[in-house]
């Protein structure tokens, strides 16, 4: 069911939607007033923290939690043994993987396994962090050590540990997934130059500031309450009503309003903190804190998919694309997380940005013993997005094609079909194309090999890389949202919904929304977010979804307080609805344009009535792709292998820029994610399986000397479905990095690199081995 | 605009509806679990202390602070001259007192005049409690004594005292309030007998358990919110709104969820709690606690309205009423809380009782320097109740009438005029009369004369009253309410209402209509209450309208939410809608009953097919008035003047009881409130204006033995507006049990007492003077 919204005047003129307008948020978070998870104390409350497996894959033979129980100040040591035995996936924010799949249940609270090296084993609440963290050392566990496998195509083998007894092929997560449009064969028979490579994608962490975190409580009312870090409140609850076995509506779930970011790891549970911090309550009967630390949370948290993606890229001559095949093999790690839906996003990501009539995508995930992977901003397009855009760029070259122009040629154009169940509407990717080349100066290409000619050590190049993401999960989950929206007697405005405020400006794209349709300033609007309390289920903020999706359920429900309210008048002046405008807030006759209520009198009037406008605005099962084109210079230094980017111009279309400032401040963020993929970033295994990356000292994000200044060029291509036109944005700057640089790595280098991230020793070894 | 109701199934069959389920939060309160204003406990939080006047009347003339702001772990000191010069009304639940009348708003937070001993000069925060009372000693007042009044008829004569500078008649509230049916001097000319006397009634307490308090705190999402045991978190946040000069959306008020007992006490501010711990909030940044003493909740909580009440009633010599005159001066204290409201609430409730063709009430309240009078229990019945019953009683024995008789020949019939602006549409009085006098014996009238014939010391006597209450504040101010209901994925609903849980059972009288509706366990839905932040607007739980008004919410709200699934499977099924039935919480096809989904298996189809209901009800502006009928039987002792009441029968009709053991609670609830107003309770003022009864040592309420068992009788008339015929009864069973009790006594002794309460000293007194 796609809605089809008309521009709200017949004009592209608002007032307030396209305007960089300061955030809501901005006065509580710059003087330190706004509160996180880790700010909520309660009276009596306890410290939890948890024993964790050192062994990548083993079976606790026997575990002895007698010493810890009987240190002072110990109220409650949980095992595999005394804690619900219900499996859950930690981060299905619905019943479904895919709809109608059902969602992977493959973890327990604690198992009698573990299955990575800082697998939950046990977990204590004491009256502090230091007796909490002493009774750990007291905890006596005996392993078994199991053998275990930490890449995926390794796991794939006979010889593998199973790490699960739940797969129906060994090891392999949830569904093959395969999809594609035409026939391969016949696409592949019609090309005249086929082009094709394996390339490999490295673990990247989200690296968000605050770490997982939880509070649970029995609080008075009689409901098990949480505060936590999640982004999606209501799904959240869903999972620890499911563990638990209690009723939806006697679990409450809530961000303290604010998250510090989140980046896809707090989509369902914080890792575990919010199951873990209920049972400690539920057991002790008193309010429980977990707060992970930095090394945990890195640890135990998601990351991005690593793996293998193969493409296989057929061309006319004259460049047109006939065939496009892929292929991944993903590492799900020990858990399945997102992993039966992450090969969806990759195969759907890289066989919907070019006009392809024959195409296929084939792949899954595959259980290994590291961490689990999971969401990570991008969602399943840095990895496609690097392989098939490095396959472009791959064939420009073999055809001798200027690498913007081959993808003029090929990409998307709205009407195309693609593999996707929702039409392509709209696309400005013909626009972030040509605005992006000649912002960077994309004809320079030539000037640089003469640069490159005369110098030795540096080499310069220019690459480019396009892209799209999604603006919502539909189909991949169930996807809704409700906005509740209310006139308070004075005329302000009360907001509330589903989705989080987890740093991307969620509070206040929804108050221009709603300002917008009301014709309110955004300040009489004050936006409540994330407490299943407040509001209708939402599956929140995953899937660069808050703007467009609750966005839709935002303008829905101001347009129906704006009819709700003309009713009203309509019926207080005896005139006809039609007979009626509104302006600047207020309402006014047509024929008699002094007779006229501001939103405040007509708030007072109802209230004298004993009237009040409310509603719920709904939106369901919607989605739209967003489209971006990124052009980078670098200059690669030949004799250390460091890459310096020197510009990056990223152009991006998102259908509308609800708040450029904000919009700006995604791209450039996004990008700066998508640099730290592409140069420096990478979780690495030891032979034991223990990451050896697990602080901001040794997990290396880019830093601000790494970061050019970031050239974002906002194209407005409009969207049919979307609120003013708007699509989303989130997660949409990450991918297109990595290809862009790595093809101006080749223009500098000559080299082809398949393995991210280009790290100096990588670069290093691949100019010595040329 | 009146919402008539017709049965749900056209049959009184109820399920759940009539069923004395244990209450929802009985496990909570049991167990100490459940949480009060006072258990709000936050980091950084500062306790506050307030200075109170020792003069009742006076003005400022230096105050100095600087010696409290020195102390060590004071953080601020507040008094007239460095908080909001806002003037409001402390219990102004709407704009308007009586639409159109605006509320008197006579009040500051400080003031340079204090107008009672106990009014608010100062107010400290300080780190802990002990510090903050000892800066309260360092605060020094120079204080010019103005002369005092403490009764309101000495206040209207000329050498008063002006208590305020903005009356139009010296120390008259609000406006003098005038109405009535036909011609009055008609009535009396066609009176045969003329029945007249005048009726001192005493300051009460409402003595509920837990003492005024409210916590506030900026929290971190950018709002003021504050806990409070206010039963009525809408308006009291459009009070703290209005005196901090901020936008509504700004501001949260909430329970904790629970409050200890309120009895009209905390309609509007908790006192002044809300807004003291507000301004300090403010002026320090960090959260406050506030919380009232006992002895200063005595002398700063509201009261009962004092005053005199005099009635002239002319009937035929058959006992046919012909006139009715009403006269009533109300002692408002020193501020004007609901004093402007009262009086009409009076008339109202003398005027209505019986069908009289000719009446008329004047009244008003005065300004005096005494605690302030407000909303209590009953708000406006006891007072007139006692005089027009004991006046209709003292006609009885004067036409040599049955007391009873009498009456059952002169109450108010559904479809008879009145002076209320709704109809009376039903009535179970006549049945309330005829079976609590067979329950107490009414014929055993005549064997007590015997009884008393033959004994010296003890006298006995039986008495009745009867009388009305109304079911929501509908006229006498704004009245509506807003319900929002959801139904989970899992199948759970989830009912939010801006009603409070006072003690009154309202969270299970709110999920028993809601369970009705859809068919399924109490145990399915939760409910919370009383955030702003949650519900829509609500007047909040005061004149008995908890169960009426927001139960007709609550039940547009349940049946919205059955349309919208009856319509969804209307649609998945393919089937119109009048083919579907809802039973036992399924809905199933008529004509194939084994087609058939559960509320459970609806909300899982309905979120797979991204889907939620919920919905907002909505109710207002309507009223309806219950019925009540006490008989009580009284034993005498002439030595000492005790009363030892030997029976309480108390029959009343609250249309359909929801449920029969809360009913109960309330009618017995009530009547011992009604019972120590009747025999112990009075607030007396020493000659410097001091109240003497400043705890519960010195209050005198009722104890266990000075209880006899409470024989109470539910009549169920059924209403045609209410919510499967429910009126309310939360504070009817107050009113008559000191006019049913005082007649006794008459039998008893011969005496008509027109002073409460009657006090072994009163009585003794009494019998001395006969």
């Amino acid at each position: 069911m796609t809605n089809i919204i008309p521009p709200i005047s017949g004009t592209d003129q608002y007032r307030v939607v396209g305007q960089g307008i300061a955030r809501l948020d901005a006065y509580e978070k710059v003087t330190g007033k706004a509160t996180y998870t880790t700010d909520i104390t309660l009276p009596g409350m306890l410290f939890a923290k948890i024993l964790r497996s050192p062994h990548p894959h083993a079976r606790i033979i026997n575990i002895n939690t007698a010493r810890a129980e009987a240190l002072p100040g110990v109220k409650a040591v949980l095992t595999y043994q005394n804690t619900p035995r219900v499996k859950f996936n930690a981060a299905a924010t619905s019943t479904y993987t895919i709809p109608p799949l059902e969602a992977v249940k493959d973890q327990y609270l604690f198992d009698a396994v573990v299955r990575y090296a800082g697998d939950e084993v046990a977990a204590v609440a004491a009256i502090n962090e230091e007796i909490a963290r002493a009774a750990l050392d007291l905890i006596e566990v005996e392993y078994e050590i199991l053998p275990a496998v930490f890449d995926p195509l390794q796991a794939l083998k006979p010889e593998a540990p199973a790490i699960h007894t739940h797969c129906t092929q060994k090891n392999v997560v949830g569904e093959s997934l395969q999809f594609g449009l035409g026939d391969i064969e016949v696409g592949l028979a019609k090309a005249e130059v086929i082009v094709e490579a394996t390339y490999k994608l490295p673990v990247q962490k989200q690296g968000q500031l605050e770490t997982q975190a939880a509070v649970a409580a029995l609080t008075g009312d009689g409901k098990l309450t949480i505060w936590s870090t999640t982004q999606t409140p209501h799904p959240t609850r869903r999972i620890i009503a499911e563990i638990f076995n209690l009723p939806l509506n006697k679990v409450r779930v809530l961000n303290p309003p604010y998250v510090g970011g989140a980046f896809g790891v707090r989509i369902g549970l914080s890792a575990k903190a919010e199951p873990i911090a209920a049972a400690l309550a539920l057991a002790t009967g008193r309010p429980v804190k977990v707060v992970y630390g930095r090394w945990e949370d890195f640890i135990a948290s998601d990351t991005r998919h690593a793996g293998y993606i193969t493409v296989k890229l057929g061309l006319s001559k004259d460049g047109t694309f006939q065939a496009l095949v892929m292929q991944a093999i993903m590492n799900g790690g020990a858990y399945c997380s997102w992993s039966a839906d992450v090969p969806g996003a990759i195969g759907s990501r890289g066989l919907t940005i070019y006009r392809v009539p024959h195409s296929k995508f084939a792949g899954y995930s595959v259980y290994t013993n590291t961490s689990p992977a999971g969401a990570c901003r991008g969602f399943g397009a840095p990895q496609p997005t690097f392989a098939v855009e490095m396959t472009v760029a791959k064939a420009a070259a073999q055809l001798g094609i200027d690498p913007v122009e081959l993808r003029l040629k090929n990409i998307i154009k709205p009407g195309d079909s693609w593999v996707a169940p929702f039409p392509c509407l709209s696309s400005g990717l013909e626009e972030c194309l040509t605005r992006g080349a000649a912002k960077i100066g994309w004809h320079r290409r030539k000037e640089l090999e003469q640069f490159n000619a005369g110098s030795e050590r540096y080499k310069r190049g220019l690459g480019v890389a396009v892209g799209n993401h999604i603006s919502s999960a539909f189909p991949f989950q169930t996807d809704y949202s409700n906005v509740y929206l209310s006139l308070q007697p004075d005329g302000t405005i009360q907001l509330a919904s589903g989705v989080v405020e987890m740093g991307t400006g969620t509070k206040t794209t929804l108050a221009q929304i709603a300002a917008e349709v009301l014709e309110v300033e955004v300040e009489a609007i004050a936006v409540s977010l994330a407490d299943t309390e407040i509001v209708p289920y939402d599956v929140g903020s995953q899937a660069s979804r808050s703007s467009y999706a609750a966005g839709l359920a935002t303008l829905q429900a101001a347009k129906d307080l704006k009819e709700q309210i003309l009713a009203y008048i309509s019926a207080k002046w005896q005139l006809a609805r039609e007979k009626l405008a509104w302006q600047k807030g207020a309402v006014f006759s047509r024929d008699d344009p002094g007779k006229r209520l501001t939103l405040k009198e007509v708030a007072a009037d109802a209230d004298f009535h004993n009237r009040q406008f409310a509603t719920v605005g709904k939106n369901a099962s919607q989605n739209a792709l967003s489209w971006h084109a990124h052009f980078a210079e670098v200059e690669v230094d030949t004799q250390t292998g460091a890459i310096k980017v020197i510009r990056l111009v990223a152009a991006h279309d998102m259908g509308k820029a609800i708040n450029p400032a904000i919009v700006t401040g995604q791209i450039q963020g996004g990008a700066v994610m998508g640099l730290g993929y592409t140069l420096s970033e990478e979780i690495i295994y030891d032979p034991d399986g223990r990451q050896l990356q697990d602080s901001y000292h040794k997990y290396m994000l880019p830093m601000a000397p790494d970061v050019p200044e970031i050239e974002t060029i906002i194209v407005e291509a409009g969207e049919p479905t979307g609120p003013f036109g708007a699509r989303g944005v989130g997660e949409n700057a990450v991918a297109p990095v990595a290809p862009a640089i790595a093809s101006a790595v080749w223009q500098a280098t000559g080299i082809w690199f398949t393995e991210l991230p280009l790290t100096p020793e990588r670069v290093f070894r691949g100019l010595k081995r040329k």
